[in-house]
């Protein structure tokens, strides 16, 4: 971005299945019978494009997320799907999420390198480090990794995939057919690898892509995962209730990022909402109404027992929450607990009421309203300090991503917060980051004799 | 097939960059500035299905493949290639490469269910072993894996793969909106494996895909790899040399399904073949020679060293073979190595000429000549007992592709050994093998009370 041209937000959508609310499959105006049908997620990732929007994102899990019985879960994986999605689709980044706790580095770089190529530089990876025991026993172990030796690992697994996607110079292809050198193997280097988690020896089997890396996205946030993120992440998905904690958050991350080289416009903050969207308020609140009865208690409890580490099952609905472990004591997703323990106790929900209100976001925030009264939300979080721009979690989809895209997003491109044309061609210009320097290439320079 | 359709031949275009031949990067006709260019593989993958081809199919290593100095190596992975190409194909089988040594049996399960769903059907797995120390040192090992250990752990792997699949039921999503019942969890099982190699709990996050399994494909002709086919493989990659070789492989493998409990035509057998052709004879070993003359000699002496497990840098190109050590003693691709020995021996060739002759199709066989000479050489296989079609190796891309495409199918499809017109939609149909029915159902079907 140069120093003239006016801050722009940016815009992520967060795709799943029939959409973000727990009840959207049961909604008629959603489509789950076409949850695996890829002509489904073609139309979604072209509506995404239609409205501009910078990224589409794919959460992923290891394991059957909690209770198919009651919701329209499992699918695609994220790296097949966005592939197949690259090629029917033109300027979108394609996020794909991939834990670093269950993967090979080599594996991961590689695939990501090929995505890719194979968009033309719209490849971005979702570092999670996963959050159930469930996962573990897909993977022969018995017992979730510790959160803090997941981070560590991850940490590890981060700089041996930028290493590989160093390991090819930009030219190293010298494709010289008279002389019959294919590639300057001098530009193809191994990185010997040998550290605490993971022995890599390389080359890299893939050439280095169009953005050299693609985009680091990271989404936790704990005190973990903020310092991760401080070190290594270039986008950060987060869930935050209030102005103020948005504020608060934005502020902490951003102060983290100098302790590690890196200036405040190195990474871009993008709270979640989930923007339940009627032509009046009043339809909106219906909406949002209607699918809160569809909702179906045993899903909302299974899915609170896991954000809580607790087993709420049996519990009265119309009673209060129990008393919760710490949460030093969970060994998940550290950040959603302690903002739904915080949810439910500043303001006195029952289990009923909580699960009524995490049903649409899982934890995000949700926003019933006018595509005006949205825009404005938008508007105030991005310049009061809590967000360089939004992770779009539709309620219902499709509708519900055509509704932003159709009516949302030309009010902000009215008020200048948002692009009407795509000015850049990878995801990393879409998110005004820079391409990333070979490093390796940079250390192996020879020192200039003569200066 | 019915019991009174004619026999017909399957067909698989194995792709790779520039060509099969070692030198095909050099020759004018080919293209290899766009190996990391989507186009040109879906232009490759247009052209196979132009031909009503079964398949396409890439191989795969773990690591950087030989000498990337003197050829186009390195470029996209197979699983994230393959999807982007199920986006702009219609009917043609996609056949990924992926290893068992060096991947968890979850995220290949998953990976090519979603493959399966995105392709409306049109999965393959090859099934491989790796055979190089090189990929060992990618994935934290020093030493790689005993030949035998490595079956055995490909074994137990599929068990795996093939329960995960059958995890769910097909009429397992039963889509209740009223009720609130999305999937019917008694046909969503876990799998509560714990073997030898995997811990693995299930179910797949996946539902069960179009075809059930992918198409389960094996290349490896050693003693463990022959055995390995004959229980799970359903088509057959080979290398053979002579009419001999190719019915004498062909025989064996059959023989060995019944122990299985399978019948003769539950697997297709597809030797190799790298077709050269030319308008005339002339001109088709006029092409053969040409390639021959832009071979790079360091390169096919650090292939060569690689198949035979010896070193052979610095020996005279015009001298003989050295000693080589025993099949026994060789933890790569044994079967390459016997028939890389054997035909030295046999034919008394010099590592000059025998770089020659591996050039075209690194030990699959090489055949110039007319399309109606390459026609016949297919007819003379398929009909007297040697293969139930072939891999088709075209030794530069994309005009060797299109030669065959264009000249050699129609003389097979007016001999009426291939096909027309795709019958079928999902990969399975196009090679006339059935969808596997879900053992994990049949195994828990309850007990007719009745009967």
């Amino acid at each position: 971005m140069s120093a003239t041209s006016p801050r722009r937000l940016h815009l992520n959508a967060f795709l799943m299945n029939a959409g973000h609310h727990d009840a959207a499959w049961r909604h008629p105006r959603t489509q789950p019978e076409r949850v695996t049908d890829l002509r489904y997620f073609q139309e979604l990732a072209r509506t995404a494009e239609r409205g501009r929007l910078d990224s589409i994102f794919f959460a992923d899990g290891l394991a059957l997320w909690g209770k198919v019985r009651h919701n329209a879960l499992g699918g695609f994986e994220p790296l097949t799907l966005l592939s197949a999605l690259a090629s029917v689709t033109e300027h979108i980044g394609l996020i794909a999420t991939v834990s670093t706790t269950f993967n090979e580095p080599f594996h991961t770089a590689r695939k990501f390198a090929s995505l890719d190529h194979i968009s033309g530089g719209r490849a971005g990876w979702n570092i999670v480090t996963s959050g159930t025991v469930n996962e573990a026993r897909n993977f022969g172990q018995d017992e979730h990794m510790e959160h803090g030796l997941r981070y560590e690992r991850a940490r590890e697994f981060v700089e041996v995939a930028t290493r590989l996607w160093d390991s090819w110079e930009d030219d190293a292809i010298v494709l010289d057919r008279e002389g019959g050198v294919y590639a300057d193997t001098d530009k193809v280097r191994e990185i010997g690898h040998r550290g605490e988690h993971f022995g890599v020896q390389g080359p890299l089997n893939v050439p280095r892509s169009p953005q050299g890396y693609p985009l680091l996205v990271q989404a936790g946030s704990s005190e973990d995962g903020k310092e991760f993120a401080a070190q290594y992440a270039e986008a950060v998905f987060t869930a935050q209730q209030t102005l103020a904690d948005g504020q608060s958050f934005y502020k902490d991350l951003k102060s983290r990022l100098a302790r590690y080289g890196r200036t405040e416009d190195d990474l871009r903050i993008l709270p979640g909402i989930c923007p339940v969207i009627g032509s009046t308020e009043h339809a909106a609140r219906a909406l949002e109404q209607e699918l809160t009865d569809l909702q179906v208690p045993e899903y909302g409890l299974a899915q609170l027992s896991g954000m809580l580490g607790t087993d709420l099952t049996g519990l009265p609905l119309d009673g209060p929450l129990p008393e919760l472990p710490a949460e030093r004591d969970i060994n998940g997703n550290k950040s959603r607990f302690t903002l739904v323990a915080e949810l439910a106790r500043r303001d006195g929900l029952t289990l009923r009421e909580l699960i009524a209100r995490l049903g649409g976001g899982r934890g995000h925030r949700v926003v019933a309203g006018t595509p005006e009264q949205i825009a404005d939300q938008l508007e105030e979080w991005f310049t009061q300090g809590a967000a360089d721009g939004f992770n779009i979690m539709a309620p219902h989809l499709p509708g519900g991503l055509e509704d932003f895209v159709d009516h949302v997003v030309p009010i902000l491109q009215r008020r200048g917060l948002f692009r009407t044309e795509y000015t850049g061609r990878t995801l990393r210009e879409h998110y005004g980051l820079p391409r990333p320097a070979n490093r390796l290439a940079a250390q192996a320079a020879p020192v200039p004799q003569d200066h």
